[in-house]
């Protein structure tokens, strides 16, 4: 399989979202445009997508829902469930705790971590002390960590996670952090999201400005 | 200019905080390979995105910082501020609203509602009842509303912040919202970030799991 952009994959998951929809309605055949669907995606972008993993809609006809969806679900490696664990238990890490969609797309919240708030429930989650992480660690065999601490906590508290023998980070708190190479991290910037409002709206605005002349 | 599709947004966010940091490192010049800098982005893909819009390193040289942070500043809409109001005050809410980063980057947060917890401060901010949208409208001026309500009340609010004029949503909520063209609508779920992960994770055992026959 050819190199695969994280562009690429956003839009696997936006498929995978469509097709998961669609199946629920009861279709059986889904077009490039009706996975298309969303600003800024074009039918012929769904097809090249889809076309570098080997999957060919027939013309006129579209592609087989069920099995793009296993397809993408294995590319996206949902096809099996991840050991998640959350590290700060502010606004942002309890959000994530209370949220019900991981665990049906197969991400489960085993351990949530924090320096305050120690041995307090947290729905069914009782909070460890965040310096316990490796020591809990062959227990809990986390895959994921999520970092939702202070940014002056989050360098101290990626290292730990590393040492936990986790693999993918994914972090909420707004600065650079230096992982091993064998780690992946994902950064999240709420800014990033509004971001693309006011792209889109600057646009709308320079195009309307510009229509009278042209 | 082309039309610039919602992943090219996203890099050129992307780019915006590389070259952010640079200049505040007292760097003049930047390279394609230094924007790339992020798994998945490629620089012959810097060069095309930024060629997109007329902007063209010199061999050897690289981009200016100063002149391709003010040109993307430009088109992400960053050279004007803006006005949000938030919907819901619950954690999402909540950590949007302490959110420091908005601000620096032109987005301000002028306004909190919910249907509860009506009156009381948060931050700056005292939190008005959801339903006074469209009469609080011709003061707050908003341009964007953020949605962070439970998902049952998602499309009303919607269309609450439809009605008061707002031009820009972004919806936390895991839910579909139908919004009029002349509305943008941008819709935020976690998951995606994890799949993200679980992707990286899964092509890794993969390549593991193959290289022995290789």
């Amino acid at each position: 399989m050819a190199r695969i952009s994280e562009s690429t994959v956003r839009r696997l998951s936006h498929y995978y979202r469509v097709l998961e929809e669609v199946e629920a309605e009861g279709g059986r055949l889904i077009s490039s445009h009706r996975l298309a669907e969303r600003e800024g995606i074009t039918s012929a972008q769904v097809r090249k997508d889809l076309s570098t993993f080997g999957s060919f809609g027939r013309r006129g006809l579209g592609y087989s829902v069920a099995h793009l969806r296993e397809e993408i679900r294995s590319i996206l490696g949902l096809d099996r469930r991840w050991r998640v664990g959350v590290v700060g238990t502010g606004n942002i890490g309890t959000a994530l705790l209370a949220y019900r969609g991981f665990a049906r797309q197969g991400f489960d919240v085993v351990a949530a971590f924090d320096r305050e708030r120690v041995g307090q429930r947290l729905g069914d989650l009782v909070i460890h002390d965040v310096s316990q992480l490796p020591a809990l660690a062959p227990e809990l065999r986390l895959d994921m960590g999520v970092i939702a601490t202070p940014v002056r906590a989050a360098q101290e508290v990626a290292d730990l996670l590393v040492k936990a023998g986790v693999r993918g980070i994914l972090n909420f708190a707004p600065r650079k952090l230096f992982v091993p190479a064998v780690v992946t991290l994902r950064n999240v910037d709420m800014t990033v999201e509004l971001e693309s409002l006011s792209f889109a709206l600057a646009q709308r605005r320079r195009v309307r400005r510009r229509s009278p002349r042209d």
